[in-house]
């Protein structure tokens, strides 16, 4: 692999907090600093590259938070959420990732850009929002927020009552121009969370929405948008797996993006986990000849760029 | 006035809510939307700028949500909740902003840095904590909270008992090779509250404190490191007064930092409002010869540079 190949990493949640451990802030420094260790030993083989991170759990939590304290003050907006998780996670990870790049002698900036990330107003997803967001209510609590503030309201899991928004795909991100002139010599978080939903105004600005972009989409709009040469998907695995957690699973080294696309459509992978990463892993390596796409675990990210583990998609 | 004259632009809370208007999102975004307007209208008249702003209000009330809602999520750091306010205001301006500048047909990119600032861990005030923050407590609670986290707790203003943090002073800009890199082509966003406040970690780290670090000398910390030729504190008033508000009240057009000493030293300027301003002016004026700092309102911002309005320290 010569040096300088671009690479953007999209983190799953498990490099920011592991499953069953407290939701606490010191906890998620800990699991971080973890993480910062492979991305640090990643920036030390050469790679540059750019980092883009979920936000599911920590956007949910804000939310939480706000919405319960609504009567001591005014609840956010959820855009407005999305921008503090980008603040809050990116602060551990550019403080982190520096002190473990720091202790590897390798002095290169980091730095987390507050992110926006365009997405279409006429989308699809915006006619039948899926994704929970926020406190569980009454069905009664539910008909009043409906009805004062407009929210769509699903029942979710026997729980509840609670409002759901959209997950449309990304299309583009307001603060590309200034990724291009930071990335050959800073490491940049970006994008966190899928990014803050935005859409064009018709005045040549941008307003935030309620929405959900998935991150892994993101990072794949940011990578072509970038001109990068490997989208690294990381994620609980080590590799891709069709038959997956059946007698027959059969775990993938390297796959066209024909297979891939074969395994999507025969059901392979579940949607909201996996499927959204082959989706984007699929569409980067069709992007331009040359690209290609991993998707492995955080922990085999180093032997996967090395081509001796993960699933390659090319 | 030379075209590519560097400005940084300390923005106080004004420009982010209106005293007696409702402390909403939507509220914040009206109002930073009016404060872009001149933000644009400086940037066209050919100045580079980077902005500095305030969060004294933001972060209490997040911090306040995140208290208020501890037993449905734990409560976040207060070193975090700086964080998540970098996010929440610096999206509402990098928003507004590029809107403002496409509007005047000019097309220079805004993004939000998240920005650490270094204090030492044997500033004076640390000794000292006086910044009250978050929830009002009985002296019980107090007691049981002091006793448990080790917080310093004081009685404020016979309203209950709260916890109160340092107000350092700020040392260095943790991500100043990154403004120092975008700078000349990106209006930068940057140290937002002063910046979220951390020590040095003894192994070439960061770690984050309970602080809160005045804007007003944490941009002239950026001015000085990103070599900039004015700072420009935005204030509610339109010139720095000495015997402000009495009879003989005499407003400054100009001084020298040998002048504004005299006056701080005679008590003229109200701790916690126009002393740090002025401090910070003289800082950056007397920095390097021909550096000068502009105290002014908001909406004279444009005049003041013209050398039209403001009062002017060199």
């Amino acid at each position: 692999m010569p040096n300088l190949t671009r690479v953007v990493i999209a983190l799953g949640g498990n490099a920011l907090q592991e499953s069953g451990s407290p939701a606490t802030a010191e906890e998620q420094l800990r699991v971080v600093t973890k993480t910062c260790e492979t991305l640090a030993d990643i920036s030390c083989q050469g790679y540059e590259i750019a980092i883009v991170h979920g936000n599911g759990p920590q956007v949910g939590r804000i939310l939480l938070a706000s919405e319960y304290a609504k009567d001591v003050t005014p609840a956010m907006p959820f855009d407005v959420c999305g921008a503090m998780s980008q603040g809050y996670i990116g602060y551990h990870i550019q403080q982190s990732l520096r002190k473990e790049l720091h202790k590897r002698n390798r002095h290169v900036p980091v730095a987390t850009i507050v992110t926006q990330v365009v997405v279409d107003k006429d989308d699809e997803a915006f006619k039948n929002p899926t994704k929970p967001i926020g406190l569980f209510y009454s069905k009664e609590e539910s008909d009043e927020i409906a009805r004062d503030k407009g929210f769509v309201m699903k029942e979710d899991s026997g729980r509840g009552w609670r409002r759901v928004v959209p997950s449309p795909m990304p299309k583009a991100i307001v603060e590309v121009d200034t990724i291009e002139r930071l990335w050959s010599s800073t490491i940049v978080i970006m994008c966190g969370g899928g990014g803050i939903p935005v859409i064009e105004d018709g005045e040549g600005g941008y307003t935030g929405v309620a929405a959900v972009i998935d991150k892994d989409l993101a990072a794949e709009r940011l990578a072509e948008a970038i001109n990068a040469d490997i989208l690294l998907i990381l994620t609980e695995v080590e590799k891709v797996a069709i038959n997956f957690n059946k007698p027959d699973q059969k775990n993938l080294s390297e796959i066209s993006c024909d297979e891939a696309k074969k395994y999507m459509a025969e059901g392979h992978f579940a949607p909201g986990s996996m499927l959204p990463k082959v989706k984007a892993a699929v569409m980067f390596a069709e992007s331009k000849p040359g690209r290609k796409s991993i998707i492995t675990s955080l922990y085999s990210a180093n032997e996967a760029l090395k081509g001796e583990s993960g699933t390659l998609i090319r």
